[in-house]
């Protein structure tokens, strides 16, 4: 291990400041502002009474997510997907990864046939926003169930478990635990990792982006997300008051 | 006047609440969350020292907009026009009307050749999206222009004037100032009215959505925009500490 | 006011030569060519035994309009819509415009569960466009109620007032009625004023493109627009042997 | 040959009223409104001095064509093609056999790096668009061309031949010339000629939409296309006053 | 007949090695390799119980095909199209062209109520793909019917006739079957004919690339297409059994 | 470890049948045919001598793939990518990841200003289809390079070790190497993995698609894949006669 030195002195294994704020705005069942350090995500959940053609008919519901950016969200202005008329390789691969994270979690027999969507978009992005999206997306669903149970519409919680997501790298030999963007551009592996309330593993994706890595550094970055991830639902459950 | 009652009790001719945050995200050259009462838009100017081609050479400068809102700012979920491809006429209309009427401000040749890119996203909304965003969104361009003054890349700030923006309506019979969302959708005339500083129009766009409308209630209309932009103007500079 | 000279020593309010021949072209319900000096605009009218979803089992109709510009019907050829995948910005907010005016003299319970499209496509341009489609696109549109009814589809007609559009402008100083290409592109402010034939206002867009406006100059402007639309609203019924 | 009564009681070898109209628009370099009897095209050629990025500095110049029908050109109303985002691939057929068939009597070095772009808008349709397109974009481009030699652009023509097309078909058994749109939907096989002023092919495209044709068959039909296109290549002499 | 060499010495009357490779892919219902010399099409038909809208109760099933190009089946990468978003005009012309001849020999009402899509991708390109790829599909849709009578789907084959595809060609004023990359890139005329097994035409299609052709030259290249496809069709029986 | 018995009675920890057929096609710097099984995959590099934007100038070249499955490739007809006018999310996430994987192992500056392009297109699917993507497009690389040096255009390779990949995932309980379709589509937990040659990670994708696996789970999924990729890497050189 280097001596390196995280902005803000943070530990290598240290979260940065999580918050979760809900009922960020009105209109949607569940809202919920996640910020992890200055990344900033609007993580809403919305209920319709329908669901997508492959699921019609079979009793089942379906949940899914969306992502965007604003297109200011970054240091440099990036182009707005809706005025260039699609959605980037990167933007698809978030938003999927996010509506299988929540599904992973969902018996979606016990939802009936609704749909929940979840719409994750960055205000302000510092690293991170796939990882806060997940964990504040599960909020905003376990809020929109729990008015779907208190409208009568639902009996018994279709969610299983919890489910949270982080970030971890290794960068310049050190593994760090939830990368901000100046880390992240910056290191040789970066990995997500979705974890269930229980502990077990829902996602992992790693990628060298420098050079290739060793069985005992991803040993090393995966009991770094346990770590980080057995926080994020402790977070999660003091902001529902569970 | 009718007796009728609006919504907090509001009298005909008073704006709602209005409330001007600079600096709400860290990135952008001026950042800016505008709130009409439930209302809040996200308006960020983004600095590039380039030109669009049109532009290219010719010494001056250019002022843009583009608008968007989130899929659950409103009631029902709308589809994420990005997921869709396309971006609705409404929604070009509304970012060519913000452009324009920050232009009518802007002295572009003293601008030099650089554009100021005004991101308007609504994260709720009540009605009055597009003012909001208009006035917004010159607090924000007035950050960025001082920051440009501060950088020393401008002696004299290219803004002549101040530019605001207020809905007017007639429900009812009864003309109404800052219509929220329950009176547009229920009010037989709607005009958006952008003015300066000066007090002169910069755009009056009116539109009747039942019945056509008498030269004397656009003359009833147009006094109660001059009462609201008025007060508008007066909060901006507040907000600048002008 | 000046003593500014237009072309053809046209007085400041004075409609250029207008002409409405129905009967263009020999599919359509309703087909009207509609002139403006040299603008020329081909408005037809469709009506199809069906609705958008929007209003599909409802009991009432819809009227809806689309706009065009052939390719070479200005001073240099334009990008072809159809060819570039999309519509402009511009033609959107035409064919809404076009569409809103239409909607405000229909009664749409009356006209039953069918769709009457109108087509404005620009044969040559010279300025006023969309004024010339909306006063073209009323006498299509009274040509194919006139055929349903002729049909027994229709027992009373559901349009319940004239419909007919000007531009008015301030040119050096001078309001000028009906502006032809070299005053728009000059002009500093522009508005283009909808109205019925009862004399009431649809709609009404003013933009000012260099000084912005005071209220005075305003009302010159509607002034102008009053009697130039009273004008047109003759012609419209000299033109259906009204 | 069949007893067959053809429409208007025409030949099976005679050609539609035909008429070729220059100067139909005024911006145009060259605009030519042509008819096959109730097939109006109009045919605008512009000039733009600059060429596609396949040619630059190749010092030859380029023809191309585009090709669109206005929605109500025909019997019932046809989506537009600038609403759906994308042209069909029977326009774009339509529109590569135009530009191919000028580029056949055009000599692209002799014209120098411009291009020539020619649009053809189908006003009404009865059958023939194509082929009308073809002969009247001739003409549009013939007087396209004499002004760049009346500006002193060119010294030469570019143009090495005249170029005409027309439709022939067999019909229960019968060849016939020119085919007006009920023919075209009842025939078994339908062949687009495009032909030189010398008389020779430059393009030949016969489908059997119904029964497959016979190598004698094919001779008729080549034979009454020969007659047919003879007859309007002296048509657009005579419109050109040569 | 001039001297002209062919590459491989072959006769200017004579095909390349034809060879159609039946059961290439395991899941497709038909499923042919075809090779005219160095050009290689894997044409695909799959049997799907459904019909377009077109067709939907019509009691009549529907034949289509689909075109594409691997990016480097030719000499240099050529852009991807579902990359690029959208089909040329050259690929939509082409599976258009397959579609009419597939549906040529196909009696719709005997195939039911279900589709048969050709699929005809280009693995390796040498000139003559849209002949290969018709004289291919017409094997794997007749292995797709086959399948449909072994399952007792259908008791009658919907297959009237056999229809098979051939390039012909002037190069230096020797008329020739067959071209090749580099014939085709460097000839005068190219004509594609479709022909029956009963030696009827389906489509011809003659382009004159350079100068216009003659009479006498067409009835050249008809003959040497003749010839051509008889040998086409002897291969079709020979590599179905037949 | 269960008695479950895979397709063909492979063992748990075996590949399927892996062939690397080099030279598949004629026009590319590398065609390699890979088939795992009954999956087959078209692997060609193309050589361009020019980079995108963000490289010019650089000194450096730039790796990148495409993939492509085409339509009959599966067991049912899916829809064609360039037909529908867009790639969808899978596919951008399997070609992102191919050329990620690509780049792992090259050395871009070593490469010059040039690009390759690995074109991996599906010819029939039976699972694993991108794991046979990244180890067929390694060997078709490794060709293009042979050339570039071969041409003296490079004087050291810019390859810096091999790189393949494999699929594992748990089925029943029990960890599989290499998945069919079948295995995939029953699998609880599927991951994907792409090593180098000298054994160390460059991409781990684990998903579960049923319940989240355990960290004990995940350890013997990776080993599996260890064991895997050191086979395909031994193929690999086999193939390339190292």
């Amino acid at each position: 291990m280097s001596e390196m030195t995280r902005p803000g002195l943070r530990a290598a294994d240290a979260l940065r400041a999580v918050r979760i704020t809900r009922h960020y705005t009105i209109h949607a069942e569940g809202s919920v502002l996640v910020e992890f350090g200055n990344t900033k995500v609007l993580c809403t959940a919305s209920v319709e009474e329908k669901v997508p053609s492959h699921k019609r008919g079979s009793g089942e519901g379906w949940v899914t997510a969306e992502y965007g950016m604003l297109p200011r969200a970054t240091h440099t202005r990036s182009d707005r997907e809706a005025a260039k008329g699609k959605q980037s390789g990167r933007t698809q691969e978030i938003q999927r990864l996010i509506g299988r994270s929540m599904r992973a979690v969902f018996d979606l027999q016990a939802l009936g046939e609704r749909t929940i969507s979840l719409d994750c978009d960055v205000i302000q992005a510092d690293g991170g926003t796939r990882t806060a999206s997940i964990t504040g997306a599960y909020v905003a669903a376990h809020d929109a169930v729990s008015k779907l149970m208190a409208q009568g519409k639902l009996a018994v919680s279709p969610i299983r478990d919890q489910v949270a997501a982080i970030s971890v790298g290794i960068l310049r030999g050190t593994p760090l635990l939830d990368l901000e963007y100046v880390e992240d551009a910056a290191c040789d592996t970066d990995m997500n990792v979705v974890m269930t309330g229980a502990g077990h593993f829902v996602e992992v994706q790693g990628t060298a982006e420098g050079a290739a890595f060793t069985r005992s550094e991803m040993n090393a970055l995966l009991a770094l997300a346990e770590k980080g991830i057995g926080e994020l639902v402790a977070l999660q459950r003091q902001a529902l008051g569970l």
